[in-house]
């Protein structure tokens, strides 16, 4: 759910460009609406990636969220790459998102994290704050433990070639591939093959400001259907995923 | 109908690119005919927007699609990006457009506005200059109020997605992606499904500099075809769409 | 047959970069065979736009070419981008490319031209040094006067959609969209099927560099059966199409 | 096997930025056992190039290659750009690649090597250190000998449209084109019949960071069981086709 913030958070340049805004906004305006509706319909339950400022823009995704089976998770709150922040700049994004979240109405007890770019410093925040697990690397394509930092950490990875956003994503400033559906739905489903080959998870990642538009909503309905014609797959959030997670190693534990 | 305004609009260096240069000039004097064409063959109108210096330099085609039942629209003087210019910048774009339509034969007595950004200052000139409707915001895929500046700005959103440049332009300054026209088809028609299941309306953008060229007009054909054979559409201009839209928004009356 | 010329000419730094000068080689030492077999077993003439320096480097293409039917074009001499260069610069690409071809084994008597971009200088010097047609602009998809400049100058116009280098070019500095053939075959053809209804012209641009390749002279030929197969094609050099072409208009003879 | 070298060695900046480093880590611990139980399961050998870099971060993969009648060679110790670097930093990654090789168990005898980019100066260092063939010039589909340098060397080209990594590589920093894997596997089947036909050598690159996602094994299984369909493939490694290759030439002969 970044909405506006991938743009806000590139530049104040982009404070006046309302044109672009209004390609963040269409997302918790009118793309998160029709996904919804999608998840409803297949009894889907989903993981809500959410910047802060999204929740202090558009408190009323949370309400249209908080009624399905569905997870909070945290996106930080100007959807900031990390990479590009000191360590002061990691923890207030950290912090300013959580707080979003607590004034929101219903805030979740705990949070996963998913950031763009995760660096040292958050990874070590993120036994800090607590965060359950994280969905930021991708050294493999099943949860993992990540023991780089002072204390291991659980990822549930996920891949650019399972997310909307480079197949679909464009603005004038970054241009984009704008794939064929046909493209993006062969790949997925030849990925939950592999994936039910091996009895897997397969984590797609999508954007209401991407998959929200009418075609692609087609193109995700046929997805979900391609996956339950080709063998029995469980739909779980995040939560439900990192709960059936393997102990961390005992070398790393902190 | 930009002609050669997104190129001279980009600097100076452009003013001797004859090769770039024809490419824009291909619209105008080549594209459009065929447009025009195929528009009257299925019976179709279409809202024309035109930047000044095209209607200045080519005013043949003012004289061109005045036979038919379209619309003209402003589209700035040389297809200024807004959001690089001041306050004075920006109204000197859209006097100077309005101007050049002023000078041309027979100029339509109100305009609506497409802008590639939109920045606050221009939006408020909308209001200003008395213009009935706009097209360069895309927070929804239906028409809708927007109510960020001092008075209500009907919108009548296009997507990138549904426009031809992104997929077909391409110059060796920025490249392109010379997309596969079934992939269009297949895009479009498929928004198309969306937009007639949802009873909604779906706004095409194209530009004679790409969709003129012989191979991309065949693809447009068999997109009207396509629809046809689909359901039952109505094409219309943005003037008849902006006629159904609802009052504004009571709140945000200026 | 650009050859090297491309990359010698964007820069000294590339003299050194073996890698990216051995693509550019692949053209004259390799892909050329495989063209003029293809097009020989076809009986279709071409037209080749050789760099001086490819002659310089390379004289055995033009051995290897005035076998056929073959007609030889002017492309400058390493392949300078004309807008980033003065009236002097400009001048002496011309005249070392025409030198080139002088010291190469009979020399054609007249020569078109084709550049990558035309400026204001280079296309007056066309009519200085007699070329008599030029493939530098796109303002129509048929032959056509230009009239901007002193003199009327024949185009023979191309396009990016109708050439193979923006499809299949790729080096590690200025990527590229490695395309489907059977994209690029669909678009051909459709773009043959257009210029079939309307009895004009096509031209198509190629590079032994890009279009020599294995998986793509397969494509070649698919794509001149398949003309084969939905008309009757008549294969010219621009020689050929430029005698067919109407008399220069009254207004702007100089 | 790349590994973490590209970003790594790309800059210094690279070393926090732990999610594209996980994508290159994601080859070493996740796709290598994919590749290499897919070649197995062919019983196709294969040559693993590999930077000096991942045999230090990564010993577990010699180990896993070892096992089969694979061919290890030579890839530079951090993957950096020639192009970049002076003759001395040339020599330290040649050289620091090949004591990586000796640190771990049960190094080759002799290494070809395949490079980014080659320059004059490694050119001439291949036959210093007694490389027997290299792999980073492409002005032939066969193998050549390349003699601009002070004695010939073996090559043994490959191309951007048989590596997997324009088509599929994707960071947020330098983007990708996320192809359809039914494009790819059109174009290297396609090339396939172009070599059958011809009786020559194709060389596809495959990268386990890339290739090693699950959608791509797949496409990999059908590219093979493809050639096997359609011919008799003799699948080799770098070494059983130099042996193979003809003698250099007497002319160039140091």
């Amino acid at each position: 759910m970044d909405g506006e913030t991938p743009w806000r958070g590139e530049g104040p340049e982009y404070g006046r460009r309302l044109t672009v805004l209004s390609q963040g906004r269409f997302g918790p305006e009118r793309g998160l609406g029709r996904v919804l509706d999608l998840l409803a319909g297949h009894q889907i339950p989903g993981t809500f990636y959410i910047p802060g400022y999204t929740v202090d823009q558009h408190p009323e995704v949370i309400t249209a969220i908080q009624g399905g089976e569905h997870e909070f998770a945290h996106h930080g709150y100007m959807h900031l790459g990390t990479e590009g922040l000191d360590e002061g700049g990691q923890r207030a994004e950290l912090e300013r998102g959580l707080t979003a979240f607590e004034r929101a109405r219903d805030p979740p007890d705990r949070l996963p994290v998913r950031r763009l770019e995760l660096t040292p410093e958050t990874l070590a925040m993120l036994t800090e704050f607590g965060f359950g697990y994280d969905s930021s690397l991708m050294a493999d394509d099943r949860p993992y433990w990540d023991v780089s930092g002072s204390a291991p950490v659980l990822e549930l990875p996920g891949h650019w070639s399972l997310c909307d956003w480079p197949f679909f994503g464009y603005t004038p400033y970054h241009g984009g591939l704008l794939a064929n559906p046909d493209t993006v739905e062969r790949i997925w489903l030849e990925e939950y093959e592999s994936a039910r080959a091996e009895r897997r998870v397969l984590t797609l990642t999508m954007h209401p400001e991407a998959i929200g538009r009418g075609y692609l909503i087609r193109m995700l309905d046929r997805v979900i259907t391609g996956m339950r014609e080709r063998g029995r797959p469980w739909f779980a959030t995040h939560a439900q995923i990192a709960a059936l997670a393997s102990q961390p190693p005992a070398s790393a534990r902190g």
